[in-house]
Parts: C-alpha cells; structure tokens; sequence
C-alpha cells in the first residue's frame, strides 16, 4: 500500500490514497466505527461513476462554488471523513471564502472532536492559513435534531445561510435544508436522502469535487449563480452516468 | 446499534446484524483493514439489488449447491469476511456436503489465522457439528500466486475439484479456475474480477446466498446440476436486476 502510494502512475493511486488518508486517520483516533463502511459504499458508487468527475458533477461544483462565494455567512462543515480524505482542500476554500470551517460529528465522543480539531490546527498551521475552525465550544442546537449530534456553534453553522456538508447523515441535511439554508451537499450515491434533499448536490468523490472548485475559483475568480439550475435534473443526469457506466 | 440488532422487525434489521458481526470479529482480531471498506461496496451493490435474493441469484445459488454436492472433493473456502458475517452457514453447507471449510486470508498474519480458526473451531463446536477445520497447517502452494496468500493444504484446497469462495480476491479466484477446479463465487458486484472469472457466480449478499442453498438442502436434499447452466447469462442478469433497480 505504502509503495503504491507513493507511485502516482499507479492506476489505483487516487483511491488508494484516500483508503491510506483513512487509515492514518483512524490510528489518530478521528473516525467512529462505520466510517470505513461508509468509504467502501462510497467507493462503489465512484466505481460505477468511473472514477471522475462528470459533466453534472462539474456544473453542480460551479454552482456550488457561486452560491458559497454570494453567501454572507457561509460555513464549511467537516466531519471525521471529511477531515481524513480533504482536510487540506477544506481548508484553503474556507480561505477562499474568508468564512469558518465547523467540526460536526454524528458519533460525537469528546476523544473524538478533540482529534479531528487537532488535526484541522495542524494542518491550518501547515498550510500557513488562518481559517477559523469551530466545534470546540458549541453553544447552540440544530432544531429538530436530537442528542449530541444536534450542538452547533451560533456563530457558525446556526446562524449560516449557506453550507457546504460533505458526506453527510440525512438527518441532519434536513434539519438544515429546514432552516432555510443553502445546503450544498458532496454525495457519491445520488439516490441517498442528502443527495435528494440538499439545494445543490455534487455527486463525485469528496477531494475531487473541492479541487474542482478550488480550480474555478483560482482560475476565473467569482463565479455568478446560474438562476436557471436545476437540482433534480442535475442529479438525474449524475444516475443516468451510472446507468451508462453500468451499461458498459 | 445494539437496539436495532435486537429488533428483527426494524427495516435495517439484517443490514445493522451484519455491521455488528463485522464489529464483533475486529474486536477479535479477525479483519484485515480493508475488511470494513469491502463491507462498505458491497452494501451499496446490495442496496442497488434492493437487498434481497433475485431470480438469477436463486438460479445461481441452486446450480452451486448442485455442482459441490456432484463434487468429490469439494472444500469451502473461508476469509476473515467470511468467518464474521456467515462463520455458521459456512459450517452448516460444509457438514451437509461431508467436506472441510479451509481458512485462507489474503493478508495473513499468525495473529489473524488464529483468531479466525479459533472462531471457527468455537462455532463448530457450539453447532454441535464436527467439520473438519483447515488452514492451521498448510502443506501446499496453489500455483500462480506469490507468497503467504498462495499457502494452502494439500488434502484441502489443492486437490479439490470444487471450491466454495465468497468475498474472494480476483487474483486468488484466477489461480483457483487456471487450475481447473469448478469455482464457486459469492460477490454482490457482477462487474468484478471474481464474479467474471468464477465457473458459477451467486451475485448476492454472503448469508442470504448461504442459506439459500442450506433451504434448498432441507427441502429437496439432492439436486440436479442443470448442464445448460449459462453463467454469464446469469451474471447478465444480475447487471439488469441493479439497472433496472437504478432506474425506479
């Protein structure tokens, strides 16, 4: 694995990068148990996209990108897998927006947060950013959720108007789709509920999807919102690339 | 987690069991890393079958029980996936067809053979069953792999004429057809090395393909080979059964 890793001609390199981010990051104690099944059902489905990004995928990114950069308080939600397998990507579009990123787990243990928060410094740190990054002190609930997945910060994800939340829980994703948030959501099973709930949804696998507005970003700077975007046709057309690939 | 795994009437009833049998066996040491990643592919190529025995599963499943049954010689093969998820069923096909179950890992260390025999040897015992359990002691190399995955035994794998291998590697599958035995396969993606590659291939989630052919056992106790069996007819089949899964 290690050697393969370190070969980007290998033609399993993306993938088995990401699968060597996740064990790094289960060694540091950032991920709950099912966080290696949700990888595998999410390499499934990247198997049946063909490993790239699509043409939907792209302009959900741009569309993505436009209504966080038109936002007045965006947020950028992380969770353990998020923060394994993009950290770094996370962090420079948060830098990009000039907004916070929030560390908001569904298995919320104080080990666990304490981790994966470490782990966001570090990297800020490394990458000579200053981007805030909450989730230590939160001091308000998400309505309609319960228990320790509901906590938020006020200044964050409560008060946002727009957020981006990769890979996450539907539950959730409704909650703030509930608020009356702009809810971006990175999700490479287009059929789940946060794919089908979210207001633009990016059907590709999570570091690639933030490279790609990463690279719009530095390429062509603001980017308008496209009034005329169309979410379920977008994600109708992220199946039908499935069903094609599958046809194949 | 538990909650759920203790109400066979919850939706995710059967899902959720085998996480916790999955949970369980790490716990044990019996898992490699990728262990939970597997699990995670084949739950999404589970969900797109709609979780449940299709037609050309049951087919392939009926033609499996009937080849090993004709067989002189045939061993089931068993991996740490295997062990955690259908350890039982695997025991229960083994002691119907008179023939031993041979634990055979792809990433094998001494720790996880011992684990996983260990296992084994407990739950034969607790089913009252006295299958011969091999793999402690191997004997032979099967012919085309490279190191400790080749290790096999002689009276087991090796001199074979039918071989049961759920959640096999597509390497190891390869090198057990080139050697002209009849191959068994379990895997719930079509398109995979293994399921291509397998004489009869049982597109279906491992505990539901086992106790098919136990049903069918109980039932009809011998069953005819069917000599116009088409395997990639069937495995078409199964492409279908997800396509068509995929387009409601």
């Amino acid at each position: 694995m290690d050697d393969i890793a370190a070969d980007p001609s290998h033609p399993r390199y993306a993938s088995l990068l990401m699968r060597h981010r996740l064990e790094v990051a289960a060694r540091k104690g950032m991920l709950a148990d099912s966080a290696m099944i949700a990888h595998g059902r999410g390499e499934a489905f990247d198997y049946l996209l063909g490993e790239r990004t699509t043409d939907s995928a792209a302009r959900a990114a741009r569309q993505a990108l436009a209504t966080l950069q038109a936002a007045e308080r965006p947020v950028l939600s992380i969770n353990g897998n998020v923060a394994a397998l993009a950290c770094d990507e996370m962090l420079q579009l948060a830098n990009h927006l000039s907004c916070p990123v929030e560390v908001n787990i569904f298995y919320r243990t104080p080990e666990r947060m304490e981790a994966i928060l470490d782990h966001m410094n570090e990297r800020n740190q490394a990458l000579g950013l200053t981007v805030p990054v909450l989730g230590h002190a939160p001091d308000a609930q998400i309505p309609g959720l319960k228990g320790p997945r509901a906590a938020c910060h006020r200044d964050g994800l409560l008060n946002s108007d727009a957020v981006l939340v990769p890979l996450e829980d539907g539950d959730r994703c409704n909650a703030l789709v509930a608020m009356g948030k702009s809810v971006v959501v990175v999700d490479l099973n287009p059929l789940s509920r946060s794919a089908q709930q979210g207001t633009i949804t990016i059907v590709d696998e999570v570091s690639r999807a933030l490279n790609a507005m990463l690279e719009l970003a530095r390429v062509e700077g603001e980017v308008q919102v496209d009034p005329s975007y169309d979410h379920a046709a977008v994600l109708n057309e992220g199946l039908a690339e499935m069903l094609a690939s599958l046809k194949r």
